[in-house]
């Protein structure tokens, strides 16, 4: 068993290719902060000025969530400003992580700074295991999540794709999409 | 195809055996709240005084779950009394559908009264087709989702559990499993 051991604080992985992954984060956060936790959540690739739903909500609830992209999502524009901004995004995940103020931080779509060789995964796996509070709780959201980080991992859900209405052609719904 | 064409309301089902299906929908409902859509929320098995942490965080952005169960959760002491409560709630479930007030009818853990043969899947479908109003959208969470509502449904994710802390000995925690 090369994972942790009966850590106070539990490393979550939501991965896969369907949707729910963001989604189930949020749901997690709504618990955490009925419960008074403390909570930061770090968007890794959404827009820092985009307008997503579960931003105002969560404002309401009073979180105001960080976002570090430019704005790409599966096509860039500029990949070393979407680049720049990614590794810019961890370095203040790291500062939040390490600062021990949150009970649960969740770096959402995080995985792809790997997946895409912007950060070895080794190297990020490497640095929480000494770095991360022993009581904080973490939660890591994105596709092609590295086997080393499934492996760290506490809690692992796949959300597999069975059917989307985006292949039947039916557009993405405010509310219920983004 | 046996599915249905081109809804305004999507029909959505989160399934699998996988953590994510519940607080998947919670983040559904987080980012609809923060589009100022209305919400109505049924939760089936869990107790109708259970205090979970997502119930008050809803509650300040303004939504009271509706709980119908009697905390049956994978045993009871009571069947018939748990059978009958999550018939009532199917009753009441109906009423919200068909009031036409909401913007998305949450179902949450409504797979197992079809599942456990309390209810036909066949007859829930139909009335769904007939009822639920076209601009509605709809999400059912649950294991074990009849073969006939994922051919209904628009969209569905199955969580698919890769590890969990559960089965290396590590308690549930409150906020991330409650």
């Amino acid at each position: 068993m090369s994972g942790r051991q009966s850590p106070s604080g539990l490393v979550l992985v939501n991965a896969g290719d369907g949707r729910g992954k963001s989604t189930s984060a949020f749901g997690v956060i709504l618990r955490m902060l009925g419960r008074k936790k403390k909570v930061a959540l770090i968007q890794f690739l959404k827009h820092e000025t985009g307008q997503w739903g579960e931003a105002p909500a969560l404002k309401r609830l009073g979180l105001e969530p960080i976002k570090t992209g430019d704005g790409f999502t599966w096509t860039s524009k500029d990949l070393d400003e979407t680049r720049a901004r990614a590794l810019h995004g961890w370095e203040k995940a790291q500062a939040i992580i390490v600062s021990d103020e949150y009970d649960l931080v969740v770096l959402d779509e995080f995985t792809y700074l790997m997946d895409f060789g912007w950060l070895d995964a080794d190297a990020v796996i490497d640095w929480l295991k000494l770095r991360k509070p022993p009581r904080q709780h973490l939660l890591i959201t994105g596709r092609n999540a590295p086997a080393d980080l499934i492996d760290y991992a506490d809690t692992v859900s796949e959300m597999v794709k069975i059917k989307h209405a985006f292949d039947a052609g039916i557009k993405a719904r405010a509310g219920i999409e983004f």
